[in-house]
């Protein structure tokens, strides 16, 4: 039995579709193809456990398909890998009704979604997301991107799936490393906003890192939800949304400070909610004990609470190329209290306090 | 005093300013802009002319602008220059309310527009169109693009600016080659469902080509006004728009099989209106009146009238090559008679037959 969440966007909403084996049918898939001919875009890693089964299903049905494997790795989500996948795109003449399928992560959630939205100026496209931070959030909502050397997802659209197939089976296979990356934004989803969740989460954590199926599927759906109610009432990120982003605007500087793909996008994150937590203390929202609960339960979930010796200046610098700056101004994601984000400006004070508790000493 | 032309489009209506030296005043602009900052696009052909005056009032007006010099011509219309852009933006740290404007022709509109819609994943943009073509067609109606070595303009996106200025002033400077180019657009919106303005074309045409100014404003104007309805119509061109590329199919295929730049766009595309009025003749929509009425009114605005000899098979692969493809089958646009286009399909012996009657003979 699959559980399935909406997504209301006025002018295109769509489905989640979350449960297990999803991808031993393509019954869902076909009604939404506008002809029966698709191009799947994969990578090196994921195609060997899960493209051919789909082609040999999608065949039965008389799905066409083109399969485009690119290679593994968040260095690889840049225009050069975009334009691998134009290339194989236009040598097979794939069409403006030809839909795009995205089997992977977020890497390739983000590259094949945006591809979509640039190829011939927009073909439908489908999340297959195989990552539990795809799962959870990369493939929900429309935001799609490569990064530029000069930052990251600094190039992209909004352009919103015609449906999102989740298959927690897909997840057996994921490494534990990758688990705990996807559990940052599952834990990131508590700290905003739903405070319940989060209780759930410091309750379960144990049973969730163990991958019981039940707990899994629920916080899947949990995410989704959230995440999708967030995304409805501000598609475009002029407002509420930016939510999203709490840890981002620190995790982004990490992961651009220590060079992409150093640390997990997700690991990233979770040492930067972290010091988003020290700097809502700083500003005298969040106490001690508040900060112990968010380190605790990121510790359990397998991932870093202390970000990276960068050096103040290298984190400033590089948080300053972020997006959410507005007339220099960088926009920080705080908490209030646990379960209750804001979007503010942080004083350079608490900035450089935030900094000095959570990163590593410099060696 | 100057024209206005609405484009209403329920998402993102936006007007069109059309007029003698609009350019010498910044009024219109400074309304629009979300942060007292612009980044101008433009090239090193148009720059000396139009950058600086342009660059000075905004300072006046206490707007800071940045300027992005691209080299001259079709052949950069590519991810690279579109790169230049980014890293000049992402250099100077332009943000999510920095303006984009677009100072040249269809090129610069079309590679600025591009960018505008996919840095940080969307930031305002203006269109100042410096060329007639731009000025009666590119700049109007949203849809950017860069082209691909396997085909033109395929990736890009549709997103609409904020104004769309059109200074006739500027067309002083244009060669009349160029001038030539972009009365090949002016003469299709007659073509597609203006036969008054057709008729009206071919009494005042040789008072258009000395650039009479009036008539030029009111043939600007009266492109815009048809441009605007089939846009407002249908802005992702699901449908009536495509009428839009009367001759685009036929011209594309000249383009590329010249390879791009050889021929100008409007040249190749008043070739392939006359090839589109031959195919429609093999119809038997058509007569041979009708055929030379077609071929006079190009002639007269400079236009070459006769394809190059590309070779059937070569001009097939080419076209099969284009947007307008569904399912392996070309949308042509045709005549059922002068000014009623219409979406069909094109028998092979029909297209052979007009690419017999409206190539060069081979060599
Ligand atoms: N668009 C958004 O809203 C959004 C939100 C969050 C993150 N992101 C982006 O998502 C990316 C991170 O996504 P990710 O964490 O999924 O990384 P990823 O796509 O790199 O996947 C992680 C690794 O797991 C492998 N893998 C994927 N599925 C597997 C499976 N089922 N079994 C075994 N291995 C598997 C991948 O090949 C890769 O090596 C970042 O680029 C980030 O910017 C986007
Ligand atoms: N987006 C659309 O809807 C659309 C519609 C039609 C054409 N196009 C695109 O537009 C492009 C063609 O546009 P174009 O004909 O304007 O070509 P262009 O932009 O190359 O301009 C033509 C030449 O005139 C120069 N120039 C521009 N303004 C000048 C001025 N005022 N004085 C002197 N020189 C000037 C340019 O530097 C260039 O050398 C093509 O790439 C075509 O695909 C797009
Ligand atoms: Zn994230
Ligand atoms: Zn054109």
């Amino acid at each position: 039995m699959s559980r399935i969440v909406n997504v209301d966007i006025d002018h295109a909403p769509y489905s989640i579709l979350i449960g297990q084996d999803l991808l031993s049918s393509v019954e869902s898939i076909l009604p939404l193809l506008a002809q029966k001919r698709v191009a799947i875009v994969t990578n090196e890693t994921i195609a060997p456990l899960y493209l051919n089964g789909l082609v040999a299903l999608l065949a039965q049905a008389g799905v066409q398909s083109q399969a485009i494997v690119l290679p593994d790795g968040e260095q690889y989500k840049t225009w050069d890998s975009l334009n691998m996948i134009f290339g194989a795109l236009l040598t097979e003449r794939a069409e403006r009704k030809t839909t795009l399928i995205a089997l992977g992560g977020g890497v390739i959630g983000d590259m094949t979604g945006f591809a979509a939205a640039i190829y011939q100026r927009g073909v439908p496209f489908i999340q297959i997301p195989t990552t539990l931070l795809a799962q959870v959030d990369s493939s929900v909502g429309g935001k799609t991107a490569i990064n530029h050397p000069l930052g990251k997802n600094m190039i992209g659209a909004f352009y919103q799936p015609k449906l999102v197939l989740a298959d927690l089976t897909t997840l057996d296979t994921l490494p534990q490393r990758e688990f705990s990356a996807g559990m940052a934004e599952v834990i990131k989803y508590g700290l905003i906003d739903d405070v319940e969740f989060l209780t759930w989460l410091e309750q379960n954590i144990v049973g969730l890192m163990n991958r019981d199926k039940e707990l899994i599927a629920y916080a899947v759906e949990r995410c989704c939800q959230n995440k999708a109610r967030i995304v409805a009432a501000d598609e475009k990120e002029t407002g509420q949304r930016a939510l999203l982003n709490l840890g981002h605007t620190f995790g982004h500087a990490i992961e651009a400070g220590l060079g992409y793909g150093t640390w997990l996008h997700g690991e990233a994150v979770a040492a930067g909610m972290v010091l988003a937590a020290y700097a809502s203390r700083a500003l005298g929202h969040l106490d001690d004990a508040d900060i112990a609960r968010v380190i605790s339960l990121i510790e359990r979930a397998g991932l870093p609470v202390v970000a990276p010796a960068l050096g103040l200046e290298r984190y400033k610098a590089l948080m300053a190329q972020d997006k959410k700056v507005d007339a220099g101004r960088i926009k920080f994601i705080l908490l209030r209290a646990l379960g209750d984000a804001y979007i503010g400006e942080l004083p350079e004070v608490a900035i450089d306090a935030a900094l000095i508790s959570g990163c590593a000493a410099a060696k």
